[in-house]
């Protein structure tokens, strides 16, 4: 019995029987991977969240429709970087079931047991030829260490490679979760551009592990926002293969070990997305307490993660509680500015020491701050806010970044596959 | 009769009995005027729109007061910048009160006459006594030409001074409408950090002129958005005194052309900010059509103008209908990924001669467009979009600007009164 332990150089290919392979289709301006083959040798339970935009990528429709038809079936998934097969069209569909026949194929799979995910550029067509082609070649690739290399295949504006894995031993047996993700610009709750696959080797059947998948979800992948914006394909993925050969869900305390160990692991990767979030300098965890109920509390960190006046404040490493309490009031929610109080601390988990939480308001109105304390707090590479509405028992954090002109200088000229300013046109 | 003309440098003084003046209380860390005071010779109907925010400045509910207890008895408006007496507790509805009686004693006013509007940072204490001092002092300088000075003394991060009138030829007599403004940061739908004031010489009844600006403000201040932001102390005041002795409402015919002009002044007023929005290069109208209700179309335009990576994007010149499409999904509405349509033009009405309408995409996916022809667009001081949803007859435009690193090193370290980075503290 112990808390899970991340391992070194841990991803979705540290749960036994996963391995993954890569290789290129020349989407890539650099030649770098963008195509990645994740395969299980046996048969999984699988589940997914997928994007709350309306607009939804070819591979969303794919992958929801496959999840709900085999939800028990499911061998692996095929990924591309570079283009994400949205606003695509009827081609676009056609274009993710070739992708997922072309691996079905190669790796001598059945027919409909492999789930598709892309990201990219919108609206830009999938060489369906020269990805099949670049298929082929991963699976020649695939390795029980290749993780790693998935996960820098599927990078687009990404700095570093996102991959995680735990090890936990239950009372029913040492059961392993690995993840990688791609994050980047359009970070917001509710799934947003993001991918996010986690595998496991313990076993459970499909209702089991997209039920636990959703309430994971919610405190990690969709408590996370960059710039407020959303895409069409955010997805996380969940296999579960079972071949540890521990049956996780008879047992009431390893399966609140596992669960324990899958939210560290999508927490890990979740904030990985934050921190490499365009330009950022900073991890903000914002908690807000205090609120009538956990949803309110959590729409109310949304609405200040997301508002580009508290976020370009925080850049400058600002303390300044009015815009803070000024989102509150935005959000739509009722809260009563006299019963606000915020305080702020540095945070360990990313560096610096575990401060004392500093008092920058209270009744609503701001409190005397000697400017050295909140210099050497805002120097730091993270911070945490909590901020008290003093109106129930409900609770969220959300975390975040801030919002630099390094964010600015990246996106002008669009989002684009090539992760710089390639495709910037006209004038500045 | 005549569509209405707009006067040479017209304000909220150009209507018949109109007078204004200003004077410093030290607020402002250049000395500049912060206070400003406008009167009408006789009573008037006044009417106001304010912030959506569920914090409101003191100002704010005092206003919200007095105009429901005596909408018809109001002799005009003491205002102030640099200090929004926001989150001031107790304290600063005593002082929005001490305002308006200081202004109300200093002008020989009955009491409860004046209303107030403030504007600055957050969570200051205003100092009442320099405040008195300086109401005082505007009344010795009380002009029926002071508008353009009053306009001044409320700017804030405002590079310019918002001012306009225009005067009407009605069947039932002529009447002027004027108005001055401010904007710069958090200015979003619904009021955002904005103050206007909207003067006429025509006679109308209290609830008639709230009816009108209530509609007028729906379609010009509140379809504005620079960062999306809301604060506590938005406003729109105006005010009719009925000097001109021209009865507005009895005509059908004069009540149309009356309306026409107060939209001109407000829209006037209203793009004025967004030209003004701090860092901004580029004026954006954008058009949402074919939505299924005028609400579903505004709303869809506000969640596209809001998105940071789409304003990133025309920071850069560029036509990304993709990031458009997505943020349109994002919003929440039912739309219809395979009838999308966007179009985009030069605007005439700030420069450039109105071009084209060019196709940027449609049934859901781009068209190819010659990249010289969208430089030529995106190197416009104006651009407009259209974006067609093809499910029904609503529309609304939203007026916006693009989101540049300029936005970022204003704001970074937080808004505050000295309009620049004088507040700014910690590393960057």
């Amino acid at each position: 019995m112990s808390s899970p332990d991340r391992l070194h150089d841990g991803s979705i290919t540290s749960p036994v029987g996963f391995s993954a392979g890569s290789a290129s289709a020349g989407m890539h301006p650099d030649g770098a991977h963008d195509v990645a083959l994740l395969l299980s040798e046996t048969a999984c339970s699988g589940a997914g969240v997928f994007t709350q935009n309306r607009i939804r990528a070819a591979p969303v429709v794919y992958d929801d429709a496959l999840l709900a038809e085999r939800p028990g079936r499911l061998r692996g998934i095929v990924m591309n970087s570079q283009i994400a097969n949205a606003c695509t069209g009827d081609e676009g569909g056609e274009a993710a079931a070739a992708m997922a026949r072309a691996a079905e194929t190669a790796l001598g799979l059945p027919s409909r047991c492999m789930l598709v995910l892309s990201t990219g550029v919108i609206g830009t067509p999938i060489p369906i030829e020269d990805v099949s082609n670049a298929i082929r070649g991963a699976t020649e690739t695939m390795d029980p260490e290749g993780g790693i290399a998935a996960a820098k295949a599927i990078m687009t504006t990404d700095r570093t490679a996102k991959h995680v894995a735990v090890r936990v031993e239950t009372p029913a047996g040492v059961v392993t979760v690995g993840g990688v993700a791609k994050g980047s610009t359009m970070i917001h709750p509710n799934m947003a551009t993001m991918l996010g696959v986690i595998t496991t080797d313990a076993a459970m059947d499909a209702a089991r592990l997209s039920a636990l998948l959703g309430q994971v979800a919610d405190r990690t992948f969709n408590a996370i926002t960059v710039d407020g914006d959303t895409s069409p394909n955010d997805s996380v993925i969940m296999l579960a293969n079972g071949a540890s050969e521990v049956s996780i869900a008879r047992d009431a305390e390893a399966w609140k070990l596992f669960e324990a160990a899958v939210e560290l692991v999508a927490r890990d990767l979740a904030l990985m997305i934050v921190r490499d979030g365009q330009g950022a300098h900073r991890l903000v965890e914002f908690t807000v307490n205090g609120a009538g109920t956990e949803a309110m509390a959590r729409s109310i960190g949304r609405a200040i993660a997301s508002s580009v006046l508290v976020k370009t404040g925080w850049a400058g490493g600002d303390s300044d509680w009015g815009s803070i309490f000024s989102a509150a009031g935005a959000s739509g929610f009722a809260v009563e500015p006299d019963r606000l109080r915020l305080q702020v601390q540095v945070r360990a988990d990313t560096g610096g020491p575990e401060g004392e939480w500093l008092l920058l308001a209270e009744r609503g109105a701001g409190v005397q701050v000697d400017p050295l304390e909140t210099r050497r707090i805002f120097s730091a590479p993270a911070v945490a806010f909590r901020l008290e509405l003093g109106m129930g028992g409900g609770e969220a954090t959300i975390w975040t970044c801030d919002l630099t002109e390094e964010y600015i200088r990246s996106n002008e000229g669009g989002h684009h596959a090539k992760g710089g300013r390639g495709a910037r046109q006209g004038r500045h």
